[in-house]
Formats: structure tokens, sequence, C-alpha cells
């Protein structure tokens, strides 16, 4: 047994899972990753991979657990309804709900709903993180941006969590390199290094510029007519649709009006801030893995408290 | 044998191809359409399927053929090289290379490239179109939408064809259904159709706004949130795509100073008549049948003249 530990904290997205033992001043004392996400464990079962991952942490068998993620949407674990914005970032965690049937006390996280007919939008972890960052975050109105696959921006404005618009980029860039006639001019591509290449920048200018669903196909007739290589291509790609997700979020959220918050980690935190910084956005950067552990173990102590 | 007949003119795009028997005013003795596109053609072989659907057209075996579309592309059955733009309207189709080792004369139209660093692009099929609906465009400049699984907008000037610009709408529908988050709420719609779905203008309307990017996520959330149904949501999808690629082309080509031409057939040309008028644009519609037709008469009368 893990000495010292008083909860455990999960981060169960869609593909993937994090799991961490904290002990009671939030302190990492262990951690452990898979690849068994909510799309694996609702065909080989949510409580046997817990269980197993926490084994093999050493947690004891009455360790408290605070999940987020999609393990709480309707077809994950149990479903832990949305809350609606604009929420309160101290009480959006107040709906966390208790697993039942379980000898372990395990909790899981809701999600945040924003019920306009209009502008239909939902998020599922993020509203962690951004408990999690809420202590960083500057003074006055922030928008905080969280890229991934479902990329968020999310106003957060004294302490209260407002609009938020969800953009499809990673998927798109995934899809994109995969389904369609791209795929030729991809294939093979690294990650996509804003710092070694310059296709990256003027693809985010074009995106910027709104121009990325005209410029796609040029990334496979650039393969074509001049010979372009798949890492040149993915950098275009990747630049695009950066690009057109920040002009579209300035659209929507007028960004040179507040501080620029980035939640993000390695390639995707490089890939943002040069993005923002083209655009003429400084970003303030905040660990989206330190944020994601603040905001369970926030959770965890408006649960349990003092351990 | 099917008398009278003088030419077989055949479009073999990537994933369908039709055959058409021509007497020597263009008109049509006969027709045969196959799923046989370029992509299965090249693994068990063009001219095996062309051999077969000419004999099942009871077509001479002395009878040339004039080809258009993918089965000139380099991965196709012979490549015949772009030419570039601009390229006027009645020489554009002097490149049409011969297949050796034939018996039978079948001559290739090749495509064109827009060899620019900034906007490469290129076109096969498309061409062949323009061709054949040159005559029956209205006086000036025009601007010609060839809408698809790739989009193209092309100004067409005093018989000369110059810019242009593909746009992957139909291809980000069908990846978009079938592999990303929103195949979740697209599954099991039908066809879109305009005239009984609000839910398409809905889409055009923010498309036009350039909201595209920003807008296919809530798609999903408005399953989750409002049970919106997969018919509404493929209309969504549809409007918010083409009208992103209008609002994208106007701002390339300057729609309202120009005619638009439509070169389009079923329910295509329904959606993009619709979105040209929800944009404020009258549509000349050619249908898209008659024109790849025209065009393919035309390339054969260039090549053997009067039979």
């Amino acid at each position: 047994v893990t000495s010292g530990a008083a909860f455990a904290a999960v981060d169960w997205g869609t593909s993937s899972l994090r799991v961490w033992l904290l002990d009671e001043a939030g302190k990492v004392l262990a951690e452990r990753r898979s690849d068994e996400g909510m799309l694996v464990a609702r065909e080989t079962g949510f409580a046997a991979i817990l269980e197993r991952m926490l084994g093999e942490l050493g947690a004891s068998s009455t360790l408290p657990v605070i999940i987020c993620g999609m393990a709480g949407a309707r077809q994950g674990w149990v479903e832990a309804p949305y809350q609606d914005v604009p929420a309160k970032v101290d009480t959006v965690l107040t709906g966390a709900i208790r697993v039942s049937g379980m000898a372990r006390d395990i909790r899981i996280v809701p999600g945040l709903a924003q019920r306009e007919h209009d502008a239909p939008d939902v998020m599922r972890g993020e509203e962690t993180q951004l408990v999690g960052a809420a202590e960083r975050l500057p003074a006055g109105q922030n928008i905080v941006c969280l890229p991934g696959t479902h990329s968020k921006w999310v106003e957060v404005d004294q302490g209260t969590i407002g609009r938020f618009r969800t953009f499809l980029t990673g998927e798109l860039f995934a899809v994109l390199s995969a389904n369609s006639i791209l795929k030729h001019s991809l294939d093979g591509a690294g990650s996509v290094d804003p710092a070694s290449n310059p296709a990256f920048d003027a693809g985010v200018e074009r995106g910027l510029a709104a121009r990325t669903l005209g410029s796609l196909f040029s990334i496979r007739a650039g393969g074509l007519l001049f010979d372009r290589k798949p890492d040149e291509s993915a950098a275009t790609l990747s630049g695009l649709l950066i690009g057109g997700e920040i002009a579209a979020a300035d659209r929507l959220f007028g960004l040179s009006r507040r501080v620029v918050t980035l939640v993000a980690a390695g390639r995707l935190a490089d890939l943002y801030e040069r993005a923002l910084e083209l655009a003429g956005h400084g970003a303030h950067l905040i660990d989206a893995d330190e944020a994601v552990r603040a905001g369970l173990f926030a959770a965890a102590k408006r649960v349990w408290g003092a351990r």
C-alpha cells in the first residue's frame, strides 16, 4: 500500500485514462496511464479496469476515487448529468455523483452544458481543468483555450464559467489525414513542429484570414504540382485548422479585449502558442496535466473534506 | 452493333464510370453506368472494363473512344499531363493523348493545373464540363460552380478558363458523417432535401457568416441536449459546409460582380441553388451530365473531325 495517499484522481477520456494517487496536499505520490479510455472500458468494464490500476499503484481498498471526463457520459460508466453555464467555478464541482454498488467511494464530476438553441455545446473533463486553472488565471475577463481533439474556448470572468465553444480541430486533422484525399499528401509525416516548419506559419496566416475551407485541397495539389513533402503538408494542415479556429474564436469572443489563457501541454502547447503569437495575442500558459489534477483535488476536497 | 454511333464518350471518375454512344450530331444512342471508377479499374484493368462496357452497348470494334476524368491521372490508366490556366476554352482539349497499344483509337483529355505557389490547384473532368457548358454561358465575366466531392469554382471570361479553387465540401460531409464524433448524430439520416428541412437554411446562414468551423460540434451537442434527429443534423452539416464554401468563394471571386453559373444535377443542384439564393446570388443552371457529354463530343470532333 502506498502510504500517505488521501485520494485517487482519475481523468477518464474517450481514448485514454490516467490515474494519480494524491496526498492530502494534492501532491502526486504515484501515476499510471492506459489506453483503456471510455470506448474500451464500456466494452470490458469500468470497475475492473479501475480496480486493476489502483491495485498496481498500491492504493488501499478503501481509498476514495474522484473521476472526471467521459466516464460520466451517457454512454460511459454512470451518467453525471451536465450542469448549465454560466456556472461558478467554485460550485461547478458540487454535482459530483456517486457510483452505486461499489465497496469503495467513487464519485464522477459532471460536465457542463450550454443549452442555447443556436449554439448548443457540452464539455466533459475540461470543466475540471478550468476549476484547477481558476486560481492561476490573471485577474479580469479571461478567455481560456483548451486545445485538443475537441478544442474548447471558454469565457471565465470573476470566477464564473460563461459561454464556450467547441472546435473539432484535432479530429478534423485526424480524419482528413486518415480518411480523405489528403492522406496521399500526409502519409509518412512526423509530428508537426512549428519551430522547424515555416509551412505551419503560412497555414496559420491563411487560417486567420478565414481561408481554411478554401485551402485544404491546395495541400493535395501542392504535392502533385510542386512535390511538397508529407511533413510540409502536415504542417500546412495543422496551421490552416488552428488558424481557422483562432480566427473564429476571435470573432466570437473578441480576443484582443481579453487575456488569453492556454491550458495545454507538450506539442499542442507549442503549436497554439505560436499560432496565437501570429494572431497578435499573447498567451498565458497553464500546464493541462497540472490543471486537471488540481481540479480533481479541489473536487475531492469538496466531497470528502480534509483527510 | 448499335448503328449510327460516331464516338463513345466516357466520364471516368474516381469511383464511377459512365459510357455513352453518341451519333455524329452528339445525340445519345445508348448509355451505361458502373461503379468501376479509377480506384477499381487500376486494380482490375482499364482496358478490360472499357471493352466489356462497349460490348454491352453494341459498339463496333473500331469505334473511337474519348475519355475524361481520373483515368488520365498519374495513378490512372495513362497520364494525360495537365494543361495550365489561363487556358482558352476552345484549345483546352487539344492536349488529348492517345492510349498506345490498343486496337481501337482511345484518347484521354488532360486536366487543368493552376501552378501558383500560394494556391496550387488541379482539376480532371471538370475542364470537360466547362468546355461543354461554354457555349451556354451568359456573356461577360462568369463564375462557374461545379459542386461535388471536390467542388470547383472557376473564372470563365470571354472564352478563357482562368483562376479556380477546389473545396473539399462533399468529402468533408462524407468523412465527418462516417469517421468523426458527428457520426453519432447523422447515423440513419436520409439524403438532404433543402425544400423540406429548414435546418439546411439555418446551416447555410451560419456558413455564409464564416461560422462553419465553430458550428460543427453544435451538431453533436444539439443531439445530446435537444434530441435533434439525424435528418436535421445532416441538413445542418450540409448547410454549414455549402454556406462556408459559398462565403469563401465570394471572398475569392467577388460573386456579386459576376454571373454565377451552376453546373450540377439532381439533389446537389437543389442544394446549391437554394444556398446561392440565400447568399443573394441568382444562379444560371446547366445540367452537369449534358455538359460533360457536350464537352466530350467537342473533344471527339477536335480529334477525329466529322465522321
